[in-house]
């Protein structure tokens, strides 16, 4: 396969870069004749879109999606959809500097090693750019699980050294970081902004709880739900881990702590994060997805030029000072994804 | 998909159940007139084959591997190979007792809503023996990989709630817990063998580390050389989480640390755990895998029976009292099948 | 993909060659839950069979198969099977002579080009002898079917230059070479007997008709259902076309003759052979297979060795003077294998 | 899978509807670094496009193709391209008739069954409008076959119930009906016209031939190079069958007859049509395809209405009175994906 598809049943191939003239996503196996809201799926875009707050990216994109096949009088149809999202304010000229030079943490170096050439604009296809046209699938996605009674949200714990004390998912949509603690995010968004100031970045972890999924879903051994998941989160620009339930923590516990007892209502405890042996429980998802600190930073850094010979580089233009806050929307969709795949494939099973 | 393969142009197909006749697997795209070196194979299997030890299952099974099929005079011939382990040590018969009940942190409840019907002997195919046939697929693609100058390595870091201090790789397979660190090792074997002792169990981490891989291995955006690599380590039994290079700890991080800068020699540091955008980097590829305890655990635990009552259960029969040491050749098993086929795709996209 | 699997959601994968120690094949994606009759699967099995009758190779191979997972007490539990076929009258050493030989009409010259290496016993993985994976598999496939209401019968109409002038299901299974008519049928078996006498082989074409199908299967506009019956009729050995419906004829067709009819009770004529758009319409579905001559005749041809060198080939050996009475029971399996695919791609679809 | 993609390492997602604002197509996996030439694509486009002869279809769509991603400074990049023709002469309006009505020969009434929903204008998805896309993409496969040698090219061999006699490259795109002879041509256009005034529609057989293959292609068992192209040319619109080499003529042969001997220069006939076993043989590869006349047609016809009532249907619109000439250039676009899709993956076979 190319590397631009995702799913099996209900899957998605993007296209576009950073500063091309329009990034996008053709959806396939989308259930038809279902009513889409499309204010919903632009809120979703609205949600990821730069320029929000000052923790984020200050592009101007107002990323409206267009919607350019598969819906017939405000339904699909069953037939693919061409979901596209023209830019507005794309900047290409504004990377010349960087053109022939490798940016540290970035994508610059594996890119032009890979391809033997490099569309330098803004990372090219290596610009988390690309996570709008996920947003739109999933928000697509999102409606399909509703209806099956499937919500999913998504938060930020852990960001600049601050960790969340309460989980309070009232808060998440009312601070810049999407915070699930309000005193926690008062204090994370001091942080970034400072190092925004310092021309440095911050990284976090973002939490994702899926509520409704049934027992059953997930298809062993190798497409277990935690397994596509996992590649699902490990496919979003700058993560570097995901875990579920306990985590990384289960290393240090007994079987005796960790296993989930059950009683007459369900599981008593959920250190399994919501799967066993690959399957839903039918208790909730929880996984946790970390994302490094921004990359471009605009501190001076070793590094090298195309060339392979040492150099500086600063990093000029307009980014996220800390991914996290854009990130939530875009676990949620990859998430959605999933679930909305996985229920299809279930029903296939039985079928 | 069904669930059963792995990989798109290496690809594995697996089968089997614990305590069935056989388990193995059909590998398909292997490269043509390759000698294959059919004692390495072996090795692999003895290194994961249960009994070998006291921090290990006591059920002997000698996991002889045969190739039924894909070879001419000991090379293989680009036809699918057929790699079947015949049962020697099967005794379905010790499980009656559990055959009506859910097993706390087990696939049991799971697996009986999701297919309707369970093969409830060691857990069918849920059980880590499906794992043989991993070990055996990934024999074949270590031996490929070796051709290219790349060499895996996997070793418990953590276990029992014991740490490794040091990192000394000529140990490993000198302790049976396949620790890096010989001291932390024998405090590890001490705690897991009262584990057993107390009927209980022990998680922990594994790291492996890819030595070897060129820069550019890896398909954006969906098939990232490390979302592929997460698939493969949260398909192995027990894994609660992934984490590559500076991993979770890159939550708090500031840009500018976490960046590895280069200079003539190439990466300074390695955070990025060898891939940028989702491409290999050419730096040593580092990810670290969590364990949880093993599930069967013959303290009595509260769960239901299949009538969705409440019952105690203690699970007999003879399992690992922490999964970890070998857990070890399944990681690089899985780490080698990705690595194999993204060799493969990186061949055909420059074709 | 690497070339061994057939299928989406109900997907095989077979492994074997003519003259090693087994062919079989993993079925993936088995609805779970559902009581298999493993007599029936046998019959199938001794319909395709090598030595049934004066028009066929004299190899004596019993073609038991044994399912090695995926049942538990008598019924499918989802997880993969492993139907495996094992050789009783191998005998590889009988083909030493056309070791260093190119056959003529024959994979010889292709597999050693493109591999590189060639099992040449019996033709290795080009043998029909494959095909008895693909029997196994489709009779799983035919049973799930029949719970659907879903039939399906294949048979000679055309064969040594003989065409059936009736179609009488009821005799097909009564004449040797699988005949719709038995007059035609008893001078094709005339003139089989006497290519066999003479050295030489011969072809036909194989109807096959699939009753029950609802409105419906078939995924536009690639995975459309003809699309995917001809990549399955083209992909058995020997086949060098397909069509459906009216076929060929349709060239010198006027619309207005072609389209076929509404009426109250469904389609008037069915020259679409049960497909419009890629999806079935109801009618059955009628589509008719060509087989060449088979490859392997005594009669002396001009070919090369494999240094490239000119020679004359005499193929020794047991084959079959025509390979459509055999070929019918393969051609039905591959039907249902798509169409077992695509109920559960319909219902994925809508689910 | 969703149905919209064809390919593997080579791969297409195709989008659109006939009347919709635009159709178009992903082209992911493409080799990297390559320039293209826009033009040639443009000419291809051209070739297909509506309204260019009297033999066609009147509406007048220029068929300009954009590409939006994936190319940098004229040079492909690795990343996916968005290949999209947005409308200029879409006429929603005018299907209003035939909104509740079945089209005898269509796809109405099995995409209506199938999804429950229906955009009928000028058949939605089903159209062959969609096959603008598979020429567009077929036209970056071209060039990227060109640079291997590789040449493609179809003709018309019948059509109207008029063979060609001869087969002369040179006249084919010097007539409209882009047969192979001209003097056939002449009476297939008269006949044509003549079907048209009497608003009916005519059938035909396309040929292809592809030079410069080398030994070697197609990766037995399922996916055989003749197995592939048979899927890619059943998954075109109004296609009924499709033969390679001596094709269903090869029923009534003997095997010494059909066995194309070899000697040192190579094939000496190719009643194989280019392939053995599935696998390239250096030889061109031929094949036919048939495509049945046009279901839409003036003279009226008797079918039913979406409330499965009798009546009487008469499409008026704009519609080629015969589908030929303008699936020639589809029938090369297809057999080119097919093509360059195998390049990749035999180059991945031997990685």
């Amino acid at each position: 396969m190319a590397g631009s598809s995702f799913g099996q049943l209900f899957r998605i191939t993007t296209f576009g870069e950073s500063h091309g003239p329009a990034v996008g996503v053709i959806v396939d196996g989308v259930t038809p004749n279902v009513e889409l809201d499309l204010d919903a799926i632009q809120h979703q875009m609205d949600r990821r879109r730069p320029g929000q707050s000052s923790v984020t990216t200050q592009r101007k994109e107002p990323d409206t999606v267009e919607i350019l096949s598969g819906m017939y009088e405000g339904k699909t149809t069953g037939a693919p959809m061409l979901m596209i999202i023209y830019s507005k304010d794309a900047r290409p000229k504004s990377y010349d500097a960087i053109k022939d030079l490798y940016r540290p943490g970035h994508a610059d170096y594996t890119y032009l090693k890979k391809y033997g050439i490099r569309d330098h604009r803004g990372g090219g296809r290596s610009s988390a750019r690309e996570t709008a046209a996920r947003v739109a699938a999933g928000a697509v996605a999102r409606q399909l699980l509703a209806r099956r009674g499937v919500s999913i949200v998504a938060y930020t714990i852990r960001a600049a050294g601050v960790a969340c004390e309460t989980v309070d998912l009232d808060v998440v949509e009312q601070n810049p970081m999407r915070a699930c603690d309000p005193v926690a995010a008062e204090e994370m968004v001091r942080r970034v902004e400072q190092a925004r100031a310092d021309g440095d970045s911050l990284g976090g972890i973002i939490e994702c709880r899926v509520t409704g999924v049934p027992v059953g879903l997930g298809d062993p051994v190798y497409d277990r739900l935690d397994a596509d998941l996992a590649k699902a989160m490990l496919s979003i620009n700058a993560t570097k881990g995901v875990e579920f339930g306990a985590g990384f923590a289960a290393a240090d516990m007994t079987g005796s702590e960790h296993n989930d007892a059950m009683d007459a209502t369900g599981f008593v405890t959920n250190h399994a994060g919501g799967m066993l042996g690959g399957i839903s429980t039918g208790a909730d998802i929880v996984l946790r997805v970390v994302l490094k600190p921004t990359s471009s930073i605009s501190k001076p850094q070793r590094s090298l030029d195309t060339n392979d010979q040492p150099t500086e580089v600063v990093t000029k233009g307009r980014h996220d000072p800390c991914l996290v806050p854009r990130g939530v929307p875009v676990v949620e969709a990859m998430a959605a994804l999933v679930l909305e795949d996985h229920f299809k494939r279930h029903a296939a099973l039985h079928a």
